[in-house]
């Protein structure tokens, strides 16, 4: 790609993202797609493995007494986690940009800052979000460029996000 | 065990591990203690993999340009933590507690305060632990069981060094 990029991943609000990459994103997210729920889920569960304290930084997880792995809530949030992240993965080349709205970034930033995600949790749900689709994917399929393609995806996203928390 | 256990697996210093567990762990660390250093290696490697900010946490990390699978400081460390931490876990159920030394417990408690290690980091250091133990044994060998005879052991350890870290 042409443009320079800064140390998170993004100059000057476009993103680089080569050809290549896209379509190792958009090859997997086809297979994924219609696994979505449980592929979400996995991710998640995935996070709390690693960081099992990670459950305080989820208000409705806080409290609550229902396991991990049928609790409802957590459920809903990991698929629209996955799906948003996913989606914005595979648009990023042709938009040139993160695509969440505006409005979902500001509120991404305040939340995850209201919530005292930091820059390792973020690390961690990136290792949770590969290991996830390395085993969600064919075995044929999974590649150290596809693992590359996802990590720059993912760390343009947080990078997004981190533009709204204002450190 | 007739003890009962606190929230952090010690209870007035006096620690449960079972007869079963303390096998688990002697045999699994007579397997790995000849090969100590590599998988020492491996070890702090996957912490890295999952939180590559820890490096910030490692004094002789930070402003160092080699890269890590050859940092000679690096592999130092990581054996000697590893050696440390399989003993402890080797001694935990006759010695009745955490074997470090008084003086080497309230260095590692100064020292991990004084680098900002939080619960977070404890925690990917025991993934990393578990999953590079998995590793290294023959694949017969490990099981749920042995898995959480080492998680006990480490928490222990960590359990003992976070007395000493008065947060």
């Amino acid at each position: 790609m042409a443009f320079l990029k800064g140390s998170d991943g993004v100059s000057g609000g476009v993103v680089s993202f080569s050809e290549e990459q896209e379509a190792l994103v958009l090859r997997s997210w086809a297979i994924m797609k219609k696994d979505s729920a449980n592929i979400g889920h996995c991710f998640f569960l995935k996070i709390f493995e690693v960081v099992p304290s990670a459950t305080q930084l989820f208000p409705f997880l806080r409290n609550s007494e229902v396991p991990l792995e049928k609790n409802a809530k957590l459920k809903t949030h990991a698929i629209n986690v996955f799906i948003m992240t996913c989606e914005a993965a595979a648009q990023l080349r042709k938009a040139g940009k993160v695509t969440l709205r505006d409005t979902t970034l500001k509120r991404l930033g305040a939340t995850h800052l209201k919530n005292g995600v930091g820059d390792a949790h973020f690390e961690v749900a990136r290792f949770a979000l590969l290991e996830t689709i390395k085993e969600a994917v064919p075995a044929d399929m999974w590649s150290p460029a596809m693992k590359s393609a996802w990590g720059e995806a993912f760390d343009q996203m947080v990078a997004a996000i981190k533009q709204e928390m204002c450190y």
